[in-house]
């Protein structure tokens, strides 16, 4: 059987898409082997089959699946003999929350200190749909943004309250050991790593101690594929 | 065996705190009977038994707990028959994340819309307490907050974003049914209705049309106690 999953690539073979991050942490969750298949923005062709313009998507044996959190649910259903990623069906409700908190709350100031470096790093042939879709969206240019990051940065830090809260009480967003919401969350950061020099987090934060142990996770996977500090 | 909690009272018989509420609620999913002893801020010795000065505290026979989250998780380990707060372990995990969210996120920018109408409704021997226990916390007089107020509700509504994007999808944060977290987001919202007249929510709300279906539960116990609002 074939398991692949399509994965947003930028130049320099940079995987910076933070949901492909979701569904490449969970694949590793369950012990399942895929072979991500890279992508540009502006490859829809390649990802036509399932029905929709946006990756991740999971193709497994004769499965496709879409969407992030989708595939950790198909993933939790196919799989139920591998490490849960839910703990449970209150675990997968209310990862559903935490998805709906990093989507709005951590991704929207994120990208605000990360738009110029992202824009750096996207392939060549992307950068007038990159510019062309983001531009409006944001109400300003690349530039303009780009020129405000360092001002975006508080806010981000800000917007992290809940989770450092949490991990001055238990090492991961899943208790003891890291489950979806804990991958969901790190996918932030996997983007910001994969096309950005910028320190996101003060030393001695508890964020950044619990981004240091998701890297450590399935050995080693964030921090072996392209990306900045290491 | 005797069961009861020490529930933070203002005038009125108005049970008006966030966490107390929590703790009701829990309570009720759990089909517990227990005596809602009311306290006011002042009243630090009739808890002081718990070893510490904040309510819910929570008498249940021989056994002391105090701490809003402590109380959801002694509750599901002595009642594992009753049904269950947390939908599993990753569900309970997921629930402090989501208490730290509410604490953070959400009483924060609500606190700033409703702090006048708290201090209109708690009891006259807590109001020079609350005074000076709050006006440095927030760098303002309760005066110049109340002043603020209309201009601090868009804050909390936008807050509200990733609840809001949850209940799109599924109709309790617990998914198809309501658990702990949903008593932690609606004690927010019972801390208000207590003491405020104010509309906090448009009408079409995702957010007000699940706080409709959590007014409903457990025979209406939510809106069975003094409020507005009905």
């Amino acid at each position: 059987m074939t398991r692949r999953f399509f994965d947003l690539c930028g130049k320099d073979d940079r995987r910076f898409s933070p949901y492909c991050w979701r569904a490449r942490m969970a694949l590793a969750h369950k012990g399942l082997e895929a072979e991500a298949i890279p992508v540009a923005f502006t490859d829809k062709d390649k990802i036509a089959h399932s029905g929709q313009e946006r990756v991740p998507v999971l193709e497994d044996g004769d499965t496709v699946v879409s969407d992030s959190f989708a595939i950790a649910v198909y993933l939790e259903e196919a799989y139920p003999d591998a490490p849960s990623l839910f703990g449970g069906p209150g675990g997968q409700a209310t990862a559903l929350f935490v998805n709906s908190w990093v989507d709005a709350s951590v991704h929207l100031p994120l990208i605000r200190v990360v738009i110029g470096d992202i824009f750096d790093h996207i392939q060549e042939k992307d950068r007038d749909y990159f510019r062309e879709s983001r531009e409006p969206r944001f109400g300003q240019t690349i530039e303009e943004m780009r020129a405000g990051s360092a001002d975006a940065l508080p806010g981000f830090q800000q917007a992290l309250t809940p989770a450092r809260l949490t991990f001055k009480r238990q090492p991961f967003l899943g208790g003891d050991a890291p489950l979806y919401p804990d991958y969901i969350l790190f996918g932030a950061f996997q983007w910001a790593r994969t096309i950005s020099p910028t320190a996101l987090l003060e030393d001695g934060d508890p964020v950044a101690e619990w981004r240091d142990r998701m890297r450590a996770l399935h050995g080693g996977l964030a921090t072996s594929l392209v990306g900045y500090d290491g």
